[in-house]
């Protein structure tokens, strides 16, 4: 039904531009301040962080985003503008102001996004120099990847391409990820733009769906930040009858693509991360009770350090199942790793560790699967490997 | 009102004995079976994993304990006996025939514990031949201690004496921990014996409160494991006047010291660490958010990263604060490092990060303090930095 394109620029939506400038926020020579521009008002959603301690830029964009409509985001790497007072808000409501008056649009119509270092003030005199310097284009898309990350070692990007009422429509994401990713989201920052015309209502419903299988099913640590954002604009250029609940079905499966495409690329660039791990859950009584099993087998400290190792101690994500509060018999289990069956109705099988362990050392792209046989629910998830490099990493970060 | 100990064998307390050989179950030269004898009946109280996954030994114990009495515990390492189906049933029970037989007791009167790796059979022939060989001595506490530890770098064994109406008497604790530890158990083994003169009701509901305060305050990594098991065992030796409800709170203080020393000492000791992290939670709205909060702190990967690289990011601590449920007020939140404050009402103090560093690089346990101003609920959690370590130990424990 959609075409997934990798690696496409979200400013190949019609009527998007991004630009991108080092503004020195980060303290290395990297693109750290962004905008991305639509040049019509589009109706617009979003998800945000669940953690009770919120930056300033997302209680800020909660409200401009209340009204439905947004027309452009700024967005900068190297700083939270979390944990900083009053001053947060005043900063992150100034950087609306500048992006507003430099696209000549309402402060309301700016959304904001901030990632980095939590509780020191952002740099503001480089970031109003900065914005003043960002030049919009409509190939600037590539800038503004590079401008969100972090510790990201590669830019996240996708389009999806489908054709609705035989209207050719497109859906762009961008995505950073990297340390600090849990369900219900984690610094990570997505924008998804499209050209279609999408009523606001099923446009957030849509969202809410799409980031329900795709990002809140990733898992790098368990952590959870203050300034976990997504953003969907859509600008309605494309012309499209408008889509709705009564014919979204379409919409509604592209953009689960673009977001799950987007996931996967988060959960597999993890900090220090070598191996992508799939937990694919079946038979559990409900999709609620699938989700928290594999939310809970994809985050599991000892299952990651061990898919690391190539090391087949499916014991381990036997344990972390029994943990995650979901309902099992323990004689009706059965566990896969790579396909290779290694737990049969609660008994190992006999199936050779020499052999769990060569086929888990050579594919860079680990599937855990495990059947509850007790009910339909299904849910997958997707993490990474828990190595030493994890830990170099999060132990120097603002050094 | 009571004296510990520290490295008291939990033998010093009057009645018990203990034994153990090195049976071949671990693959190393190592002891790695051995039994806790009492004289005597003792009474008896426990507290089990919560994981839905639970090892044969854990299910076994847990029958034997409804009866309120036992008078031996086997315990091996090297091998969990979980997940490995019927067999691990009926391993679990040879082992407390075995005992039985030997002790010339009842099969009913013996605990069973194992740990280790989980998947796979228990070596029935070593473990046979083992308990054959044992020879119980009243010395024999720091053997038992050994004959549990896995990837522990130290044995952990505590005594406290107390006076309850002129009689003294003697609460001693053995425990191993390390790998897979977290709120609510995890492969964590605790035994407490005691000449005391308990009533079975109290002696279990003393026990819930110790591990309350204690183990389920500790956090390795997150992960509860299906074997953990806390045993403490009263032989009444002492002739004391019978502590119950009424008169229990001397006999409680000393049993909660015990098992806080325990649990400070798995959390010092957990797989890779440098630094035992305290984190002390004031002013939360009330006791069950304390611990929260507290739980969420010391078990966040992010924080003990930090704290591993002496690194003063205490927007992770904060962060980690925020994802814990607990309600809180931004501005009013005060976080304290090594008693240095980062944070008041909010705000980044002028406290330089260069001082953090200093304190924190200097010392080898870090006091995390947050106070919410919020109400008068407390709690203290105890866990570990998180080091390159933990992850090598862990992606290769099963090869």
């Amino acid at each position: 039904m959609f075409k997934l394109i990798s690696s496409e620029p979200i400013t190949s939506v019609p009527g998007f531009q991004a630009g991108a400038v080092q503004a020195g926020i980060k303290t290395k020579n990297k693109l750290d301040l962004a905008i991305l521009y639509s040049k019509v008002p589009c109706a617009v959603a979003g998800v945000f962080t669940t953690n009770r301690i919120k930056a300033a830029p997302v209680v800020l964009s909660q409200k401009h985003l209340s009204s439905g409509r947004a027309q452009a985001i700024v967005v900068n790497s190297g700083c939270a503008n979390a944990c900083v007072g009053e001053q947060g808000l005043a900063d992150a409501l100034e950087m609306a102001r500048l992006t507003a008056a430099k696209l000549d649009i309402a402060v309301g119509d700016v959304l904001v996004a901030s990632t980095g270092v939590i509780g020191i003030p952002l740099p503001m005199d480089r970031v109003r120099e900065g914005i003043k310097q960002i030049e919009l284009d409509p190939g600037g898309g590539h800038y503004l990847v590079e401008a969100m990350m972090t510790t990201d070692t590669r830019p996240k990007e996708v389009a999806a391409r489908l054709d609705v009422d035989g209207v050719k429509l497109t859906i762009a994401g961008v995505a950073k990820g990297a340390g600090m990713i849990h369900p219900d989201l984690a610094t990570m920052l997505s924008f998804v733009a499209t050209d279609a015309l999408v009523g606001v209502d099923f446009l957030q419903s849509a969202l809410n769906k799409a980031v329900d299988a795709s990002f809140n099913m990733v898992s790098i640590d368990g952590e959870t930040s203050p300034s976990d954002s997504v953003f969907l604009l859509a600008n309605g250029l494309a012309g499209n009858v408008p889509i709705g609940f009564d014919n979204g079905e379409a919409f509604q499966q592209a953009l689960t693509g673009v977001c799950t495409y987007l996931a996967k690329c988060i959960a597999g660039d993890g900090e220090g991360a070598t191996k992508l791990i799939e937990v694919r859950i079946e038979g559990a009584r409900n999709e609620s009770e699938a989700r928290q099993a594999a939310r809970t087998i994809a985050s599991s400290p000892l299952v990651k350090a061990a898919i690391h190792g190539s090391d087949p101690n499916w014991g381990r994500i036997v344990s972390a199942l029994g943990r995650s509060g979901t309902e099992l018999t323990e004689n009706k289990l059965d566990v896969h790793l790579n396909d290779i069956c290694a737990m049969k109705e609660g008994h190992p099988t006999s199936s050779s560790n020499e052999k769990l362990r060569m086929s888990l050392s050579s594919s860079d792209k680990v599937l855990i699967k495990v059947c509850l046989n007790l009910g339909a629910g299904q849910a997958t998830a997707w993490g990474c490997d828990l190595s030493e490099e994890y830990v170099t990493i999060n132990s120097e970060y603002t050094t």
